[in-house]
């Protein structure tokens, strides 16, 4: 059986719930290659002291050392908010297949940028559980206040 | 005595050197506060085989380490080359006082980006031995024809 991208981002969003859990901003993401999960993150930068320790960037290292290669050819990245600039440039060098982006981030989300960031062979899906994604973040940030 | 950009740029293209001789993309970067430095790092794509282990990522992280903290404040980012969209993504959130690029990169360099992508508050200043850093990268890519 194909599993398909909601099974996938349900995934993410669980590492995103771990995110939460330990009052990071709840981001999530998976790397998947047919139906394996190859690597997988969550946001770090509070734990880690490290403002590069997005879920995009965890996955994306942990995909590349399970796959010994620095593209991942055929990939597919989820992720519970759409990337920031820095995780896009990531997403461009490993030129994954496809990235599906749970709900948008229109004040730091990489779309806004010109020219376009990602790699043209890499195809962008949106709004994937895209209301769970964002009331994960409103959640969090509401208890910020 | 007050060290000067000269000086740190040196240690960056050390660290590019480094890369070249372990037949890495010759980039090098370097973290400073005040005149101590407190991180550094050379692009090890090849070696990790991950394309998100730039220069500039691996100084950054060290950095924080180092600091105890994600915004790598009054620190200066001396780097040999223009940063990429994903370096300046991350370098925009550590948010240093300063970035002092070697030589420009007109193909992958952030700076073609729109809107900009680095903090506001962070100084850029570019040309600061500008042949030697521009120079170990023609050498480089010369021998790779």
């Amino acid at each position: 059986m194909e599993l398909d991208h909601l099974f996938f981002m349900r995934k993410a969003l669980q590492e995103a719930q771990k995110a939460a859990e330990e009052d990071e901003v709840p981001i999530g993401a998976v790397v998947a290659l047919g139906n394996e999960i190859i690597g997988k993150g969550y946001n770090q930068t509070r734990r880690l002291n490290d403002n590069t320790a997005h879920a995009e960037m965890i996955a994306i290292t942990a995909a590349s050392n399970k796959m010994g290669s620095g593209i991942l050819e055929d990939c597919r990245l989820y992720v519970t908010i759409e990337p920031c600039v820095m995780c896009a440039g990531a997403i461009k060098w490993v030129r994954p297949s496809h990235i599906i982006i749970g709900a948008a981030e229109p004040k730091f989300g990489f779309t806004q940028y010109r020219p376009a960031i990602l790699h043209p062979s890499t195809v962008i899906e949106t709004g994937v559980l895209e209301k769970e994604c964002a009331d994960l973040m409103k959640t969090f940030f509401q208890n910020k206040r």
